[in-house]
């Protein structure tokens, strides 16, 4: 017997929440998924009237959510897709024709940060340097980067990125853990610049689990890529969110009470200790905040175009 | 093939430790925990010259292996073992047979602390009150208040009791997730007086693991109660544990880790915050740290002698 969905009581039910214990219909879940996106913009104060807008658009399921979110939400607010394409041959190309589909039919346009073109490197070069068996760590220095620079060329105020519950939750155990309480308060939902001229950082789908982003992303039949990164194994990280998801069939309700303890309690102790962690150098190459002479991400791509003899 | 001691290199290994991943021999393991505890006890300066020490024994393996441990690290110093009496029928008569067996054989004077004649009450006496599906938690705050009071009574200047590792993460674990971040402060190795006149409590075995303790116990020929308590099916505490204990398969060391950040990290980060947790009161029927007027020991006492017609 199929069962009826929870809220309209008239549709059959298509996807159980375990958290809150509820079986929805698709229009209920959808309507369900926005509100909350919609309460944590307006929680954590996102959006203020007459911002231009930039969002990652990775060409997954989560950045797909987000676009197609945030414009049924905010209809006449004005976005600007950013891509950045990793030059990560078959998987680049079809990441960023699925981000293109995406940005065309929510009718948004889509910048497209190129590192070939535009730094001389592909990510797959990493794999030149001392850094060959850490290309994933490298490729997320870069992206954040790329990703500021992208945003900072366009001049939007705000940047958001689809970053959802689990991978948020995931990150500050393992930074909790492992006693890196100051990198513990880059995880906040909203993130103020670091220099002048820097853009907000926000993260609209953070109290959105990554299950619910995928349902949505497929029952509005969004564009979302088909090939998986193939430097992506990061078993360490694989491994610690099987834990997080054994931890939850205990506890259906444990990843929204760890984001909700990390936010709420640990994270403004942390900051009223310590500060929000924010650089105070700028980089001598970008500009960019940077805790030495040159940032993180300028001294990865000068290694990287170095091996390259460039 | 038998497995060689890794230590001595000489004896048939008897014992794998998965969190140093090292097989030991008895005699090489009795060392190594020993060592562990002595370094607790150094590294926390547990014990002053001239202490008088009262050690809580219940009867069980913890409290068992603690009482034997300190004997052997400190012959010279005075110890009295402290066992408190439930009134728990054939359990507790086990349990006093134990401790009682135990003080004996490693030549330490017994002080029995019986709730019947003393207060007048059971711990199965609590089934008479409201609080009768939360008896574990009633027996905490009498069990806490006995030791406190027994150890008053004999003049001790500290209180040893038998806290092992994986209880105390699996506290820490859930009081920080339920966001209780002042009784965290609670968990530490070393807790000062609350009130004037009030002893030192100190956990030399807050780094060993209870599995540990449990080969210790039984290495040692250590007499421990056989009866499992009738009261404990806190089904709640287990299954956390029980995933404490999945996150150890995966990685090994995560209880010491978890420890250790608690301690070294969050637990001094709340009371530069907060201060240390202390109850500024004195309870007016015992005389003893409150929040309130009368502290939660006493008020539950009263309670269960009220139901009692007491």
């Amino acid at each position: 017997m199929p069962r009826i969905c929870r809220r309209c009581k008239v549709e059959k039910a298509e996807i159980y929440l375990s958290y809150s214990r509820e079986y929805l219909c698709l229009d209920c879940f959808n309507r369900f998924f926005e509100k909350r996106v919609a309460d944590t913009i307006e929680r954590y104060k996102m959006f203020r009237a007459g911002d231009y807008i930039g969002v990652g658009v990775s060409g997954g399921k989560d950045s797909a959510a987000l676009l197609y979110v945030l414009k049924k939400l905010y209809p006449n607010k004005e976005f600007v897709a950013i891509h950045l394409n990793h030059g990560i041959g078959e998987y680049s190309r079809d990441s960023l024709d699925r981000a293109r589909e995406l940005a065309e039919s929510v009718g948004v346009d889509i910048h497209v940060f190129d590192y070939v073109s535009r730094l001389g490197i592909s990510i797959p070069d990493v794999e030149l340097t001392k850094y060959r068996n850490k290309v994933c760590s490298v490729c997320g220095y870069i992206r954040r980067w790329a990703l500021w620079k992208a945003a900072s060329e366009l001049g939007v105020d705000i940047l958001a990125t689809g970053h959802n519950l689990d991978d948020t939750v995931e990150v500050m155990l393992n930074q909790f853990i492992t006693g890196n309480f100051e990198e513990l308060t880059r995880l906040r939902p909203v993130l103020p610049p670091e220099v002048p001229g820097q853009v907000w950082k926000v993260k609209p789908l953070i109290r959105s689990p990554e299950r619910d982003n995928f349902y949505y992303a497929m029952f509005n039949d969004l564009p979302v890529k088909r090939i998986d990164c193939p430097y992506y194994v990061d078993a360490r990280s694989t491994r610690r969110k099987r834990l997080l998801d054994m931890w939850e069939r205990e506890s259906p309700n444990i990843k929204f009470q760890l984001y909700s303890v990390f936010t709420k309690k640990l994270i403004p102790l942390i900051e009223a200790r310590y500060g929000a962690g924010v650089a105070t150098n700028r980089c001598r190459v970008c500009g960019g905040p940077s805790y030495g002479d040159v940032c993180g991400a300028c001294r990865r791509i000068e290694l990287v175009r170095e091996a390259k003899g460039l």
